[in-house]
């Protein structure tokens, strides 16, 4: 049975610890049940209360590693990994948009798109034969703050501005919707309001089995910011040159090497990207 | 003729000294055309290349002092009074709806009010026997931060979800309104956007001649921040036991007591803003 501890949740709530919790996480990251059983035991011998999840969460990640299963260990630190993207939200939007390219759509980042009052910048716009989506794009560098309902207001009327505009020109697609895609949780007026206009909320977790983290894993697209070979100097300079994914990294030796990963380290790391991808 | 001497406006921007500006500001505040043009004078013999807005300002509101001229000086600093409701936006509300009180408009200030989908919190709502806006009141700290398109789309969005409510339980006015109201710039798109979808957006100088600072000279309500004779401390002190209005001073003796203020200043005070309300 679990001790009975406190500890502080990301949102700066207090919750009883959960042995279950951890090893569900764990076994979903690809862990064997005995492994996720010896690691949730580690990590228990060692709680102590006024512990955070972060905290928690960092030794279960070290254990990942310590036993040889750092690709386990890398789709475990996913949220962090997508936390890491920021902080500009830019490589979020582009990261998004290799997701919907990966499941067919032709995809732009980052467009002009003309409404009948004004014009907008949508994040991504991602169509295929029936289906023309407008998405927004939320990122926050923190992951106790929730996308608010005042998103899910300005991306409905912002859509419904577009609309007007397409149907003026005669449309062209079966299917026209407003996506709000966010790394956090999605307030529940901004679930509500969204779903009551026919609105596609994703958040992190949301719809239960269906969240962004599900979007992710599907299309097995990961962050560079969620491998372990490399350091948060070397992913972020790799984000300011616009490589997003794990998957661009072994077209993209030149860039690797011109960041000093050379040889044995190089090796590593593209086995690392070979195992998190199973490719 | 102005000296050809460039100055930094609040947005960063470099512009040309231009004595008529200074003039007409000083006029609308109440100032005679001779003290006006004494002021001015004063101002431009200490100009130097790479002043600020602010530096001239500040020179012409000291000489206003000097000259025996507070109420003109107080009027003077209008917009730098109502940037010193900050930084919370909620004295900017209850100040926004005063006036509309004050307009014979039933006021409720930061009022949940049901939609069709969600509820919403709209900082203002007043209505009449025709008319019934919903208000949002836009408050920011830095003068030279524009309020953005997506406020406009939000707005519009809640209200569209309030009248949906409000068409299912009958219509009970013959004019609904969304209305912005902020204290600095609105952004050409939020403007373009709002007024192509009969929302009334209300800025700095905008509509010209129409602005926020039209509404406050016209109802004559000033907040305590515009006055001269209490300092900084004081007037946040106030506005944190909600007195917003120079005119609710004369009925809150006690208040002032307490703050310290006694017989030889609170004499003065009282002057003030008898002079600024012109009552």
């Amino acid at each position: 049975m679990s001790k009975r501890i406190n500890i502080i949740k990301a949102s700066g709530d207090v919750a009883l610890f959960s042995r279950s919790k951890i090893e569900r996480s764990l076994r979903r990251s690809g862990a064997s049940p005995g492994l996720a059983r010896k690691i949730v035991n580690e990590v228990e011998a060692k709680l102590k209360s006024g512990m955070t999840t972060f905290d928690i969460y960092s030794a279960a990640f070290q254990l990942l590693k310590k036993a040889n299963a750092r690709p386990i260990a890398a789709r475990y630190s996913l949220k962090r990994a997508i936390t890491a993207l920021g902080p500009t939200g830019f490589p979020f939007e582009r990261f998004i948009g290799e997701i919907f390219k990966r499941k067919g759509f032709e995809v732009e980042v980052d467009k002009i798109v003309p409404g009948k009052c004004v014009s907008h910048e949508v994040d991504v716009v991602a169509k295929n034969k029936e289906k023309h989506y407008f998405m927004e794009c939320k990122f926050h560098a923190d992951q106790a703050r929730a996308t608010d309902v005042k998103v899910a207001l300005y991306v409905h009327s912002r859509f419904r501005d577009i609309m007007e505009k397409i149907k003026e020109k005669g449309l062209c697609h079966e299917i026209h919707r407003a996506w709000v895609i966010t790394n956090t949780r999605l307030s529940e007026d901004a679930i509500r309001y969204g779903e009551c206009n026919n609105m596609k909320m994703i958040g992190w977790k949301y719809p239960k089995d269906r969240g962004v983290e599900v979007l992710i894993e599907e299309t097995k697209l990961h962050p560079v910011t969620c491998l372990t070979v490399i350091d948060d100097y070397e992913k972020k300079w790799l984000l300011e040159n616009n490589v997003v994914l794990c998957q661009d990294l072994p077209r993209r030796i030149d860039l690797l090497n011109k960041l000093g990963i050379r040889e044995k380290r190089l090796k590593e790391l593209l086995k690392e990207v070979r195992d998190v991808c199973g490719e």
